[in-house]
């Protein structure tokens, strides 16, 4: 068999996708609608900067940049809550020395693409736009952005690396009992720059991720390399209070900034410029099935499930599609009828998962963590965590240190929920529970019945 | 104001739609791309007959034609199960005297345009396949499937009933933040004919639905006025066994049909010639929101709204769409915006329930039916609707003899099963529960507990 694959889209998936596939020996081509970024600088459709952790970490690893991109990522050990008085209160993400990492989205892209444009039989092909496949025949149809020219291309492989928005599941549409879902949040979001001190420095705490929770929105801040930090507004779109609708006018948006956020306020002097100048955008899960058209074409990515920011996994999502592929090509050479088979029928309950999990943790973003009660079970979790490190990975741990696979992270979350009901209910828990030998109790209790269903 | 609308879609809740409109002084141009059926004959895109009950029969008496399709309809008062031996089970759907009913299709489409066409200011325009809305004009765009012909239409008010495959939702899919979900069932149907005996009469009960209830797949029927039946046959389209994939030849139709349906074998003489010619037809839900664009576009019926055929609401519910609207513009006169803004705001979630609770009828009609618990539950529901009328009144009837939003109707089934989950743990419940008080204190009890939680 002829080892050749067409990729459409050269984005963080697309790209690192590309290198995968040239490492196993294939003739790769790449089309991208976008300019090349090596030449034009990275203009991104989504959010400059990204959370990489452990599943994220293993692809770049495969692709041969783990160090390389980590030289450059910021460690966020925790979450820093900033209330509206400006007091400050942090909440690790793991154990001591775990943290996820703040990556430039497109420094990341363009080094991957780099790294891709070192291997010979890979080919980029940039400013071309998909204009769909032709499944039965395998073909891929491009417009050139610049000059309208339309081109055609072959392989008896096709990936649709092409986001969100792709154009190859637009063919896949047209198959009869083809499943198909996008659902968008009633909120949006709209990014701000906090510049660097003017010795280059981080004006706050450059190895936390930032958050102003305000129960029925927030706003975040990620650091960047140069100093800076981007912050995300994220706000209903509509509604008589608190949404985009009303925050018109700059004197609205001083007063809601004010009110809301006022310690953030002299770290963002661009505050205005940057509400008038940038887009307000919308958040989509989409989710489809099947992903693949017999063992020709194949979605992967955003392209066949997009999901909400919340849980900083869409971009490690993604990146996981290509680690199992490739131990999938590892294991099943190049059967692809059956690499195709079996990633079609077990990868999307994974994604489904993650995608729930996503939608769940912007409440627990944008409310809960601002709640003692939500801190308190999170410093427990991580006491269980300590003195029970087999039977006990807080969720938050389990999907994003881990490879344990999303759906089985979500069922367990589930129990834990249940385990934290009683644990939580425990009389004076939150004074004494160092010493209260009840939380133990409860615990072994819950592992017993849990040992028993299994 | 001027009163004129246009209604894309000449179907059953397009015309009845058309209608109510003309009934209020409406000028109405109804567009459908299938030709005028009073000439051409019916040729229609689903299932023959339709199971007309309460909600559906309010609408057709809105538009004064309750009177001329009940003499036609042939009332269903139960199910009547086949089993593997042939030997029935009868289950009545509700109490003495009520039934649904089993109506044509056609029929009811060109009664439902005749009466339309009785109305001055009503046009219908057959053969005109609608290609697009342009929203913000509010122009309709069409195209004549004999001519080729392009005409555009335009008017402050357009409704889209045109269906699963709706045009006019493709237009409003195009907005940002549009919400869309179609999911398809793994399963396939196919109908099949049951003909009249040689003296015009039925072959089998004609005041049933009959279904063969098989656990994984199922056959029903439904009697026409003729004397026939319309058998359809719900199997999984892929699948080792029992499924379309594997019933190829004349002979595998054949032995599947011995060994599941024997009794049916001498009702269905044409069983190899229908299987070979009539289509194996998708089965899918479609959701979406909103179901509206300002004050200027409205989506009804399938469109907005398709279910899976189990719970016979398909035709129903976009029956009762047109209630409500008929309704709101009693209440609100011709004040569209409230009209619209209301209609959006309420009724999808009437809509998501009756989507869920077809669903899970397909697994009552093909495997709950037979089993002799679930009758058992079916018993005591009409014991205890006739002993504490007030109180309850059980999930069926709910949805079909009555007016009881959807939701509402779901909501009340999940505490209904709560109530049987404790009255089929009864000891010997299936002896003695006529003369067993313990039914009745756990009913009470349950009562207790509702009037507590209110």
């Amino acid at each position: 068999m002829e080892k050749k694959a067409i990729v459409v889209g050269a984005g963080l998936v697309g790209s690192l996708w590309a290198v995968l596939l040239a490492k196993r020996g294939y003739t790769v081509d790449v089309y991208e609608m976008r300019d090349d970024p090596r030449k034009a600088g990275f203009l991104g459709g989504r959010s400059i900067n990204l959370a990489m952790s452990t599943r994220g970490w293993k692809a770049l690893e495969k692709a041969g940049i783990k160090e390389k991109i980590r030289e450059v990522a910021i460690p966020m050990r925790g979450r820093l809550m900033h209330d509206e008085a400006g007091e400050l209160s942090f909440q690790p993400y793991g154990k001591e020395g775990q943290a996820i990492y703040s990556v430039s989205r497109g420094g990341l892209n363009i080094e991957l693409i780099r790294i891709a444009g070192q291997y010979k039989k890979l080919q980029f092909h940039f400013s071309k736009k998909c204009l769909g496949v032709d499944l039965r025949a395998g073909t891929a149809h491009f417009e050139d952005t610049h000059t309208g020219e339309r081109i055609s291309a072959e392989a008896s492989l096709i990936f649709g690396a092409d986001g969100a928005f792709s154009a190859v599941r637009r063919s896949l549409m047209k198959l009869p009992r083809f499943n198909y879902s996008q659902q968008y949040l009633e909120y949006g979001y709209k990014e701000l720059h906090l510049p660097a001190l003017p010795d280059g420095s981080h004006a706050i705490d450059k190895n936390a991720l930032h958050i102003w929770p305000r129960g029925q929105f927030m706003m975040i801040a990620l650091p960047n390399v140069d100093g800076s930090f981007t912050g995300t507004l994220f706000l209903p779109f509509d509604g008589p209070a608190n949404s985009f609708e009303q925050l018109q006018t700059d004197e609205q948006v001083e007063a809601f900034f004010r009110e809301n956020f006022p310690d953030s306020i002299p770290l963002i002097p661009g505050l205005l410029d940057d509400f008038r100048t940038n887009p307000t955008s919308a958040l989509a899960t989409i989710r489809c099935l099947p992903w693949c058209y017999e063992d020709k074409v194949l979605l992967i990515g955003d392209a066949s499930h997009a999901i909400v920011p919340f849980y900083g996994q869409g971009m490690n999502s993604g990146f996981e599609d290509c680690s199992i592929l490739d131990e999938l090509m590892e294991t099943h050479r190049d059967n692809w009828p059956k690499i195709i088979e079996i990633f079609n029928q077990d990868r999307p309950k994974d994604t489904n998962a993650i995608a729930d999990l996503a939608l769940r943790n912007f409440v627990e973003m944008r409310d809960q963590v601002a709640d003692p009660r939500f801190l308190l079970r999170k410093e427990i979790e991580a006491y269980l965590n300590e003195k029970y490190p087999e039977d006990f990975l807080p969720l938050y741990s389990q999907v994003t240190f881990s490879h344990i696979p999303y759906s089985q992270a979500l069922a367990e979350g589930f129990a834990q929920d249940r385990l934290f009901d009683r644990i939580l209910a425990i009389e004076g828990i939150e004074k004494n529970w160092r010493v209260n030998p009840e939380v133990d109790e409860v615990f072994r209790q819950w592992m017993r019945e849990r040992e028993g269903m299994g």
